[in-house]
């Protein structure tokens, strides 16, 4: 039988078939908190399985925080679980597009970041301690070297071949087959979303988001003189393609694109299922409304292996998949990447106007560690610590944070987002919290019309038990407000 | 007296004060084409300075290519200097402002510069060979080993502080105090340029640009919506300043800012007299329209001392000051960047909006580079080479092109820009020469109301005495045309 699932579900390992049946059993409430979850050597013999892919699978639940292991008496289903909060629900769709103004706040969860003496939960950076720091140093040193005038010299549009070609050999995970030159390099992911909205739209047309969104898109909509409708998304669902169709036929305005992060949604982390992305792509197709697809979580999903793209059901060049390596490697490097479609040269002609190209060895430095660095075994060690510590963190919200207070269950990525009762100001517990030597980014940033004035978005990437603390501090502050 | 023409010059060296004084004999006709230049010795007696600074003059001199050294005899006036073209006049105003569409043309001579098997006269490139490039990145990687973790991490606006620090101290060689604060790194002199207009425009608003003007910049206007109101410029003087004048007073459209290359400018190469920059700033002041100043070529004088920049005259913050290091170091770490008075803050957004952050590595191999690289050693070198092979080939294109034809004679930089008769067509010649295998940047690009059809910029950077014969053939091919 396990072999038959593993058939069906082939995008997963053995192990994760074994753990996914556990979680399974554990969610549905087959498996009690505390109660006592088959031994390693019995659910080897029950499964027909090693007895190492059932530790793996253990281990796996364990950085889940689903199980805990209690010396000299086996594996059990943690006591904490009934206390972690439920996922937070979606507003309706709002069928008026709106302009955006938050800029200041904007600008001040920026700046925060810059500030060493704040825990940091606002960015969505990776922590540095998982990067691998010194190796792609010395792979930045060793390949500028051995390239030195090209090092030097410009790589323009559609920049550095050889990194085009290590990420069109990557793309075949994510459901994509790309030739080298349907990719270009751009400084980083933000960029290539940028160019996107810039060639598909004039000022005054309507961006489609999902909503909450990312607030940097926001700011950039903003910026382009542009206006979105927000279509509400659910961690599990992603974009609702009802609200999507109704917006699409109801609409008065010139749509210009949408735009969603199909895999690991910032902020809601969830992902979509490979139906729905095929759905989205086929709808947008028929309303010849171009997807730009963020897919710069994709790498970081807590199963082993990452789910595809959108992009993957494109037959008609009408996605634009961005991407970068900016949470798996170095932010500081500025290397992600566009495959445009049908749009390829016009986004070539904005990446040559808007900085002529992307810095060159920091493209080959990226290059090399994709050929040679082991880019797979260090995505398996950065998933696991960041499933534990986003785990961890929900945990902690769910003790410290006022009863009926709502957190995401991410399946990828490291960041939380919490729905707090209606009468908390995520916009007051963020100055409170800035006074107190926390930052994190409020909820109405994600939104242009107003929404999550109860929400926060919190970063679990720094997850330490130490931090612990500071979680105890904004739950704290948030219970104040409600007295 | 040399004395006191030291003093009255203050921004020239004595060896360049010297050599001013034979060119201008030479210049004015007093010493004539074959004659005899006075001797080191005499000279140096005659004036009162060093026999090594006369020297020095005449080495000098050599590389401008107006006097040549012929063994056992001493220095002549060279008997080309009456063959070399007159310099190209400029046009008369046009006060209606143009929308730009050379999209085609400029996507081409961009590509061409990817093709290896042309002679690169298009892109105005600095010859990598004059590049420090394994200094660069030696200080690439050990800078970034030393940083470590802050290598791969976000360098969040306004960018490196060791930077911006650099940054800050050279500018006073420009005539501007600076503190680091003031300085924004960008991703290259293109991209601040592009900020700069991004900020301070809307869709439809007019920029007051010199002309000719490099195509880059026209493209980005044009693609940003904006129309050009074009104000004749001349290689000695700069933008007319009555015709300037006349616009800010009669236009009839909203002008967003005013966009010039005050120094060595791109694609005239001249250096606009101080008293003009000062007049410049006051104007634009008094009409209350910004100033955006490349000053990309500035660090590329002939001349040993750099030239002030217009922003040095500039009380009010009024003016934007862009440039980079990718015409002197290294256009492939794109490492720019602005100083943008008054609109700091809202070109910082931009920016972050942008692409978030210029990625960190190359931001500090540049920063190390200009704190013990030898920064102005290396300029000395390049500003040499340069001058000479600047000259050289305005020597070739006298001895080939037709009668009549014009070209500049660049104060600095490494481009000339090519008045051909009126008969011959630029874009013909264009695509005559790449069946040939030579690349160069057609007159009209440089325009939006469709003038420059009989000019062509050429760069001069590539220069050997091998690639003569690539102008012979241009010059042939024009000759052609005549018939």
């Amino acid at each position: 039988m396990l072999k038959h699932e593993c058939q069906q579900v082939a995008s997963q390992t053995l192990y994760e078939t074994v753990a996914g049946r556990i979680a399974y059993l554990v969610e549905e409430g087959t498996l009690r908190p505390g109660e006592r979850v088959p031994s390693i050597r019995s659910l080897s013999k029950q499964l027909g399985v090693s007895i190492n892919t059932v530790k793996e699978a253990y281990s796996h639940l364990e950085d889940r925080r689903l199980i805990e292991a209690r010396p000299q008496s086996g594996y059990y289903v943690r006591a904490r679980l009934p206390d972690l909060p439920d996922e937070p629900v979606v507003d309706e769709p709002a069928l008026r597009p709106t302009e955006v103004s938050l800029g200041k706040v904007y600008r001040m969860v920026m700046k925060d970041q810059l500030n060493p003496g704040l825990v940091p939960f606002g960015l969505a950076i990776p922590d540095p301690e998982l990067l691998p720091i010194d190796k792609l140093n010395r792979m930045l040193s060793s390949a500028s070297r051995r390239a030195r005038t090209q090092a030097v010299s410009y790589a323009l549009p559609p920049g550095s071949e050889k990194l085009r070609t290590q990420i069109a050999r990557r793309a075949l995970s994510c459901g994509c087959t790309f030739s080298p030159d349907e990719v270009l390099i751009t400084s980083g992911c933000v960029e290539a979303v940028v160019l996107a909205l810039r060639v598909l739209s004039r000022p005054g047309d309507t961006i489609l988001v999902e909503t909450p969104i990312y607030f940097n898109f926001l700011q950039q909509i903003e910026d382009l003189g542009l206006k979105t409708l927000e279509i509400p998304a659910s961690s599990r669902d992603g974009i609702s393609l009802d609200a999507l169709g109704y917006a699409l036929e109801h609409t008065q305005d010139r749509i210009a694109a949408c735009l969603v992060i199909s895999n690991f949604n910032n902020p809601l982390g969830g992902q979509v299922p490979d139906e729905n992305k095929r759905r989205l792509v086929e709808l947008l197709e028929q309303y010849q409304v171009p997807l730009i697809e963020d897919d710069i979580y994709g790498d970081l999903s807590f199963a082993d292996k990452r789910p595809v793209v959108a992009k993957a059901y494109d037959r008609s060049g009408n996605v634009l998949l961005c991407s970068s390596f900016s949470k798996t490697l170095a932010p500081g490097y500025r290397v992600g990447w566009i495959a445009a479609g049908r749009y390829q040269e016009q986004i070539e002609r904005a990446k040559m106007l808007a900085n002529v190209a992307t810095a060159t060895p920091t493209q080959l430095a990226i290059a090399e560690f994709l050929s040679t660095g082991g880019y797979d075994h260090h995505l398996r060690t950065i998933r696991r610590v960041y499933a534990r510590q986003v785990a961890q963190m929900a945990d902690a919200i769910g003790r410290y944070f006022p009863v009926d207070t709502r957190v995401t269950r991410p399946l990828g990525g490291f960041i939380l987002w919490v729905e707090m009762p209606q009468q908390i100001s995520a916009m007051k517990l963020y100055e409170q919290a800035r006074q107190v030597g926390i930052t994190f980014a409020p909820g109405p940033l994600f939104s242009a019309s107003g929404k999550y004035q109860n929400c926060i978005r919190l970063n679990a990437a720094f997850w330490r038990d130490e931090i612990d603390g500071a979680v105890a501090t904004l739950g704290r502050l948030a219970q104040e407000q409600l007295r």
